[in-house]
Parts: C-alpha cells; structure tokens; sequence
C-alpha cells in the first residue's frame, strides 16, 4: 500500500479552463483538521457533470474560474489519518462521499445536509475533485468496504448512493408500482434499488431500445420505447398519449405510485407528471432544461406530491454499499469501459460522445 | 322551521344549458339511503366554479349535459333524518360539505376521500346542488354548528375548509414563514388559517392593492403587490426578480418555508417555486392556465415538496367550524354582497364581474 | 362450483357458548345490501383468538352471550354478486377480509379503518365467522386472487396481512435492522414481510430452538434464544441483558433500527425497549398480560417511538397476496396440519394445545 | 459591556461533589476553536436536573467524578468571537443552547443531534456549566435576540424549548385536543406552545390547584385535579377512572387527539395512556422512576403512537424566541424568585424545597 511522504507530490488530472485538460503534479498538502484522512485513490467513475465542467465551465451557480482537479466518484485506500479519527485506520479500504458540508447551518442541523451552501464538493468549483493519487476528506464521510468487494465496487457506490437518495426523497415503501423514466446509470440504479425495496413492479421507460434490453437484465419488470408523436399532434397531448400508452400496457390502472424522472428531458417529465395516480409521488432527479411546459392543473387536481432530489443524505452511503456488498445489484455490469490514470482525457473524450452502448467510464487511480 | 310534506315541492335555480339559468319547481324525492338527512336550506355562497359552469358548461372532465341545481356552499337546518342516522336530529342547524364519497374505493379506504372518482359532489355534473329549499345529503357529511354561529357563517364554513386542507396538504407548522399568493376569498382564508395554525409570518402577495389592504386587515402580516416587469425582461426571469424582492423585503433569507399559491396564475406559480427555501413546500391551489412555463431545475436543485391541493379531508369541516366558532376567523367580513332566493341570477351576475371589491355573495334560501 | 339455492341450508361450526362447540344447520340469509357477495368457504386458518372465545367466551370488551360462528381466516369462490358489486364476477377464488367497518366514522374516513367501534368482524362477537359453507361480505373487502394461487395459500393471506400492517406501522424502510421477538407464524411472517422490504437484518428472538430453526429457513438473516436469568437477577436488569447479548451477537452497535415485538410476554416487551436504539421504532403486536412493567425512562431518553399494530389498513390484502403470489413468501411451508370441515373440533383441540411443531392449522370447507 | 482580559479569572459556582457547592476563581481559557464564541452570563434558571446533581451526584449514565460549574439555562453578551464566527459580533445578546454536539455522528448527520452520544452539555458531568462570569460555546448555538427581550427572558428561553421540541415529537397539529399531565415549569410551557400553535383545547391535569389555577391564567383552556383512589381500588383502575372523567369533564368523546406527559409520576403515565383516543400520540416527557406498570395492551389495541421527547431539535431555539419576543408566551410570569450570583446556594435550597408556588427561580450573573 503506498504512503504519502513529505518529498511526494500529487499527479493530478486538472481542469485549467474550458475545454483546457492537463495532468499536474500538485504538492501534498497536510490534512486539513484532525478529523481528516489522506486517501491513496484507486479507482474513479466519471459523471456527466465532469464533461459539463470540461465542456461549458458551469453548472448552474457553480462557475469554473481556476484550475480545478476533476472527479468525484472514488474509491481508495485510507493513507494517513488524522489525530481525532476513530472510524478508520490506515489500510482501510474506503468509498468516499464526495461532499463534505459545513455542519453548522441550519440545513447541516436539520438532517438535510446535502442542501448545505458550504458544501465542499469535488470537483465542483472551486474545489478540487479526487482525480489525483491522494484526496484528503472528512473521516465521517468515507465508508469503509467489506473485504470481498473491489474497488470499480467501491467507486460506483456513489451512483448508487444517488439512487438511494432518489427513492428515499420518494419514500419509496414495498409493493408500490414506480415508472423510471431513463435507463443511464442512475435510471438504471433507480429501477435496481426500487426493486431492493420491495417494489411490486419497476418500469423502465427510455428512447433507446438497447438500454431498455440492459434495463429489463438488469431490474425493471417491465420497458417501454414511447412511439413519435404523430404530426400535428401538440407536445402536450403526445406527453399525455404516453403516459396512457404505459398505463396500459403495464397494467396500472389509474397510474403508478411512484414515478421517478431520470432524464429532465420536458417530454418524460410531462408524461410521467401524467402516469402518476392520484395522491401519488413524482421524483425529479434528472436536470435538463431550465424550465419546462408543466401540467400543473394535472398536479394540482391529481393531489400529486413532486419533490426534487439532489445529492445524498445520512444513510445513503451505508445502504448502497449492503446493497452492492449483499450482491442485490451488481453495479459492475454497468461498468463498459476502463482507463489508466494517463488516459484519462481519453476517457473524457469517450463520456462525452454518450455513446448508447457506454454506461459507466471508470478510471483506475495512479499506484 | 320548515319540514318537507309530500305534496310540496322543491324549488330550485338551475343550470339548464350553457348561459341558461332558470328557477324550477322540482318533486321532493325520498332519502336514498337509511344515513341521509333533508336539509332545509338557509345560506348559500357563490363559488368561482359555479360560474364557470355557468358561462362554459365544463370543469375539466365534468361536463354539463343536463339540467343541474347550481349551488354547492351551504347552511341550513335538518328537516328529515333517515332511520340509520346517529349524529343530528330534526331541528339541528348544520354546515354541509358538498362532496359524498364512494366509501368503497382505495382512495375512499386510506383516508383520501377527496381524490374518490365516484364522489356525489354538489353542482358538479350531473349532480344537483344546494340552491334549493331542500338538499339531502348523506348525515356524516353535515356538520352541526354551535348556537352562537349563524347561518352565513355556517355557509362560508366551506371556503374556510377548503383552506384549512390546503395547509394540511402544506403540512403546515407552527413558526413557520408562509408566503400567500392571491387575497380572493381562499387566499385571504388560507392566510388566516396559517396564521391561527401558529404561522411565524404570513405574506401575502396580490395584484390589487385594494384586496392586500384588506388581508393586512384580515391575516396577513405583510403584504407585496408585485411591479410589472420592465420592456424586455423575460418573463421567467421577472418571476425569479418577484421571488426576490419578496425575500428581501420581508426578510425570509433563503426563502420561505411554505407557498400557498391561491391564484392558479403563471407568473405567480412561477414566482412561488422561487420564493420557497430549499427543502421547502410549495402547495398549489390555484387553478388557471392547464400548462404554465415552470422552473423544473430549480425545483429539484432546491429539493422541493410541491404538492397538490383539492377539496378536503376528513377533519377539514369540523376545524373550519372550530375556527369560526372561536372567533379566530371572522368570516363574516368577507361577505360582500347578499341576495335573495329570488335575486339568484343577479348574485350570480355579479360574481361573474369578478370587481376588486366583491369578495364573498352569498344567496338566502326559501323560507 | 357450488351456487347457493333457496332451499339449501348453510352448514355451520358454532360456539355456542363457552367451550360448547356444535355443528348446525344455518339458514341461507339474503345479501344485506347491493355491495355484497356470497363467498362458498374453501379453506379457513385457525387462529389464537378462535381458540380464546372457545374457552373464555371473550377478548376484551368482545364478549360472547349468543352463539356465533367461529372463524376468520378464509379463501373461497364467490357464488352471488349484489346488484351494485363491479369488482368481482361469481366464480372469482378470493381471500376475504374478515372486518368490514361502518365507512362512516371518523376513523374510517380517515383511513384507520382497523380502529372503527362499529365493524362486522367475522367470528367476534356477535358477529358470526366464516366456518360455513357460505359466508356473505361486502365485495370491497373480497379480494380476487391469481389462477396460480391455491385455496390455501388465499387464506392465509390473512395473517401475512396482519404482518404487513405491522411492517406498515413500523414505517419499514429498505435496509434497516429489524428484531422480531417471536416466532409464531405472526412473528415468521412478519420476520419474512421485513426481509421482502428491504430490511439489512431480520433477527428473530423465541424461547424454541425448534421455531427458531425453522425461523431461519424461512426469512431470518439470524436467530437468539435468550437465556434464562440467574437466580436473583432482577427481571428488568435480566431483560436489559437479553438485549445487550443481542446488540452484540448480531453486531448492532446502538440498537435495532426496528423492533417488532408479536409475542406479548413481559420480557420480550423489556428486552425489545432495550434493544432499539436511540430514535427507533418499536412495534407492539403481541398481546399478553393487560399490564406489565415497563422501562419508560429509557423509552423517553432514548426519543423512542413505540406503536400498537392491531388489524389491517388499506393495502395490506393486496400487499399480501402480492408477496404470496409472487413466491417472495411461502405461506404454505406454514401450514402443519389440516382437517375436513367435519372434524373441525379436533383442529380446535390441536390449536388448543399449542404445541412447538404447530404453526397453521387449515380447515376445509363444506363441498 | 465586560470583555474577558487575560488576567481576568472567571468566578463559578462549583458543585464539588455531591453535596459540596462552592464559589471558585477558574482561570479564563482561549476559545477552543474558530467557531467558538466567549459569552458575559447575564441570567441563568435553575432546573431540576441541576439540584438532582448537586443531591445525588448522577442522572442516568452521568456521573459526577470531578467538580463541575452548575448551570445550563443561561443568557449573556457576547464578548469574544473566533476568527470563523459569522452569525455573531461582539455585544451581541444571545440565548444559549446548553448542549453541543459531535456533528459527525449519525444522530447528528440525520438531524437528532439531541441525541448525540458526545454532546458537551453545560452542568452534565465531565462538562462544565454556565453559573460563572464566562461560558465559551459554539457560535450557532447562541442566538441573538431581539433588543427588546430582557436577559431573564432569554435565559428561560431554554424551557421553552423544551416544550417546543415535546410539542414538535407530538407532530402537533391545529385544531387537536390536548392533555398534559403536569403543571410545574414544563408542562406549563408545554401548554403555552400547544395552545399558540393552534390547538383547539389544552387541558391541565395536576395534583395541585394553585398550580392549575395558575396554568388556567397562562394557557391552558380547562384543568383538572385527580381525586385520590378509593379504598381497595386497584392502582391501574384508578388510573383508567381518572381518564374516565378527563374524557367526560371536558368532552374528549373517545379521548385526546394529544398527550404531553410532563410529570413522569407512574398515575399519570398510566391516566396518560387510557386518556389518548384510539390513534392518538402520547409523548413522555417527564422523568420519575425508571420502571412503571403500563398498560401495553390498551397501547397495542387502540394503536397508539407513543413517543419520548428529550433535549431540543434544530429550530426549537429560534421557534423559543419568536414565541417569546411576540409575547405569545409571556415567560416572565413563570420566575418566582431572583437571587444575586453570590447567593447562588440560597437558590439551590430554595429550588430543592419543591414548594409548590416556586415555578423558575432565577440567578443574575456576575457583573
């Protein structure tokens, strides 16, 4: 296992600018308190936000406007610890969660940390991500593994992590009938830890028919491809037809339970605001457009209740690390392509084309 | 007081057609069922939607296709009482909810009655309502008044409960920030029922400053008229500027805990996703447009609950009772404009002018 | 399949009067109301409150001064539909659920119709069960059940309901602790509803081997036989031992996240307060003593929150017979013995007898 | 404005040991971290909690093994902040949340903090109180408040609360019917918050009237003293009487929506539970013996929620100081007695006695 020494530095896949991508060496830099510890990165996923950066330089309010170090998918092993950490010992083997909040405000206090505005969030500016050989964060926040599972395992616990997250924001409960629209990585983990809990049936609505395949190997009892509108046919009523079209065939009468939207494209958000029943809930994960053409006399009427999910909170990384350590979801199928730590733009180059057959991209750490 | 014989008659202000109003001597039909009571009825109020049936035949899947008795808010005194009825005898003066439910469907079952496909509901086609003499009604959903409430009152007991669900559907709490928009009838309600629910602050926002004078008056802490916006400023982007101005002046920081939206208008829809703090809960009340521009991302970044309201749950009627009773709301004030049984189609004339001073017109019944 | 004629008579195994069980020949009464159905019994499950009125003649404020028909648990085939009945068709197999409430009071309204004073529960007095050959229902509370369920099974989709409002009432969440003191059939099927849930561990407590052995063939991740306290160990001190053995032996650190207590008996309630953990939920199912000792300041310190589960609630039938159907629950590995109709008594005596390798004990129906 | 100069001390009063108060000249340590805040006492209340120490040397797993400084209820100036303090300046007037916790526990990451294992409690063994000149503590449990709130005030803003956070674990709704037992400091406060927060009927039960007679002038709608038991009536029946008559005299029908148990006396716990309507939630708030006899079969049948409420939640302080500056609660009626801080000890004796017209007794801080 490799330890990091005063004379070391930090090789690192850095974010100079736009479009602007190069490895750096970075000096190691002391842990920042005592409750901090020094991860040797071992693996790492890459998430459609670090091609947003690379590509546009923003993400809503977060603008790039100094180097960063990307990636915020990790996996590691535990180098260095500080003086007051009890959780975790050198050697460890750890998923780290990649947001650190400031656990003062009022939304730290409350339970909902991931609303926190202090946030220190890799790779999310101006903080520097785990693409590096070391990453140093809070010891609450990394997640020692279970000996068998590996560390691809490890890194993707932090899709599945948002997965949970999503059906937690749904207070998801067993036998409930939940639509999923989007079959990507967290569409498809979505559907897997619906079905972990007890979902009665889990259907997986997406464009591409060869993911829906993945889909229905992988969770979702049931998959849909909504048909084109028909010319003339106004977006609205194409969004309703779908949502009637997957009643239907999937037997939910006046709806689902649940509906948990995955793609923020405006079609799937209509349709599924449409395919929940009455009193039921809609989830929005996926971010698109801004702003979208929204049934909102439909939501009101029906008594849905829409919630937005963003991030992670208490409990999600412990239940998504049973849910892969336990074998209920095999997030390795996911994985279709692997990098070394130099190919890493080659890497980013691929995520970006979004290529259909590409679903997880992951990039092994530097040894 | 009045008892039902069989050789009288029932005369009743009917929706024949589209824009067809007449008065009609209906038969006195017998009670449907052992549980239903004859209602003599004393006051009616006039509801937006009566009108819309009025001058369009339609509320979205209810259509008028044959002749209707309008009215559905109303007090009076129980003349008849089926043998299977417990709670109210001959003589009791009563609050009338105007929706009877299936009792037997899964919304029915779990407590949702609201969302019951089969509901008999007053003036909703194709069921008659309560400007008549009589009105028999199943005797779980009258509710006996106390002897210090009168007769309006009993019938602006409706509106009030149509308020007091939306801020269960708010899950409303004491200490609370709640921001109002609309200072109509329901808006001014649903501000008076958060503030005696222990609200910290209750805004309320409106286009006539005329109406807000009046919920400064009635409820409402603070008030705000928003400006138009200026030549060239996107009208998302105004709504967002609204949210804003709103935080600033009345000091909700991150924004508001809670947002009824009473007005069913684009701009105030838009403007209420804005102004909620993150985690926050956005109710939405208001009917308008079908489909409005609306802020998605935000939603979700923000983690919203946006829920819903409509109608009423069990526990609605006898709180609204309670909180008229007590004096907590004087629902009396917004009683604008009263009318004789005879003078229907002049209430309903005026109601249809929808003047900034015309809050509540309610309609005597026959003696 | 057998049709109810006007001259044919109504087989009936009647508790007459305390430990006084007779066959008799019953009348065929009409259908009480358009919303019901005749159901020809095809297997009916005996339970612990059965055998309760047999030799005490009551249970609670429930006590027997007519003779009543026995049983509760029931499957059969639908022979008569009420002119108003549109879910089921005569033929349909269905499990029927043996409370109808009064659909009018507040709980029903609410949705907590378990807890409505005024309904007809098969076989608690005076209401008569359903050892018969026919037994009359409201269609709402008759469930159909797929071609590939038998008879069996569709009655004991009784007690799996039972387990599942327990989970229900538990609030369950995927990936939680769960210890269940008993291993009963409730305390199997609540152990097995948990597991389908989500639940990381499903630990089941009992004082036989046996019932554990089978505990953990059935749904339990592990399994504790408390130890009898040494002499002059206080009781409490002893309870608060079981626990903490129990903390350690399955790695809970602080305490189950979830408690289900289905066994009643005074150190299990102990034990089960001293082994949630702080914020946890413990699930009072079991019914024993009326009173017992009980560690209320540790409840109150530890923000416990303790719930009684009695009966089911909408969802729980349809849940059931889900988890049945789907194979997730092997109800029939549970049935230990079964009788013809005639020798119903000798079932009784079995029950009566309550011995180790008893779990069901299924009656036929009249042909 | 004092400020604390380094060759200042910082005189405290001391509970050396059980039984041994003394004054003490501590020396003036630096702020223990960034986030830190140095506070001038103003005013402290004494509770209940802190004689118990002083009598006993211990509550629960507390244990006094070196000498602690008393004191938790505590007002005062700011007079020093950290380097990272940004909610606070020098000179501002703060209430003092007396306990804070870890921040990286799960408790603490899911929002109970209050239940936070390694809480530093003011005047809980090993941890130091605030009944000295200066108190350091975590900036964002101090809240500023209003200029026109006294420093008496401020230091009961502590019991407020508490009464708010036993409120908020009863999810207490407008228009519900609540009982509290107990009307000493908390339950009266109780009664307050309950009653501010819109319940329809606060009633007050104690075993004295001139405590009632005071709770009737504060908050609560009707009281109630419990007779004594007759001769030769059981414990438990008696205690099931009382609820008896608590439902008739004041018109629970079936029984209180609510039940805040403020007073930890066995009858009380016990009227507490029989008093609940079916359904209903009962919170244990007061503290007695650790053990009582409990009817858990009543709990079970009637379903009901039974939920312990300790120390506060994030917003109970902020909630406290609106409650109090809007003069919903006029908190200063409660303090009985005012001691100067060199007759500290003479306080300590007098909250001891119990007498029953003591309510908060209250120490000035040193200049």
């Amino acid at each position: 296992m490799a330890s990091a020494t005063t004379t070391e530095t930090n090789p690192a896949f850095v974010l100079r600018a736009v479009k602007d991508l190069a490895f750096e060496k970075r000096s190691i830099s002391p842990l920042r308190d005592p409750h901090e510890v020094r991860v040797h990165i071992a693996q790492t996923g890459i998430c459609g936000s670090d091609v947003h950066y690379w590509q546009r330089g923003r993400i809503g309010d977060f603008v790039l406007s100094s180097p960063i170090i990307l990636g915020h998918e990790s996996s590691g092993t535990v180098v260095e610890v500080g003086s007051a950490v009890t959780n975790l010992q050198v050697g460890d083997r750890v998923a780290i969660e990649p947001g650190v909040p400031c656990r003062r405000c009022d939304y730290c206090r409350s339970g909902s940390y991931g609303l926190c505005n202090d946030t220190i969030f890799a790779a999310t500016p101006p903080w520097d991500g785990t693409l590096a050989k070391y990453y140093t964060v809070a010891s609450d926040y990394c997640y020692k593994i279970p000996d068998h599972m590996d560390m691809e395992e490890a890194a993707l616990v932090e899709p599945v992590s948002v997965a949970v997250q999503i059906c937690k924001v749904a207070d998801l409960r067993a036998n409930q009938t939940v639509v999923v629209f989007g079959a990507g990585p967290i569409g498809l983990l979505a559907q897997a830890v619906a079905k972990a809990s007890g979902a009665r049936k889990v259907l997986a609505v997406d464009i591409s028919a060869a993911r829906l395949a993945f889909a229905k190997s992988f969770a979702a009892d049931g998959t849909f491809v909504p048909p084109k509108a028909e010319l003339g046919v106004e977006p609205m009523a194409h969004s309703e037809e779908i949502a009637g079209m997957i009643k239907v065939l999937f037997g939910l009468g006046e709806g689902a339970d649940v509906v948990l939207e995955c793609t923020g494209a405006e079609p799937c958000i209509q349709a599924g605001i449409y395919v929940a029943k009455k009193g039921g809930t809609y989830v929005q994960a996926g971010m698109g457009k801004e702003n979208v053409m929204f049934p909102i006399t439909t939501a009101c009427i029906r008594a849905l209740t829409i919630k937005g999910s963003i991030r992670y909170s208490t409990g999600c990384y412990p239940s998504a690390i049973q849910l892969v350590a336990s074998g209920m979801i095999d997030v390795k199928r996911l994985i279709t392509n692997r990098f070394k730590f130099e190919d890493a733009e080659k890497a980013f180059e691929l995520v970006k084309k979004a290529e259909e057959g590409v679903f997880k991209v992951v990039i092994e750490g530097v040894r």
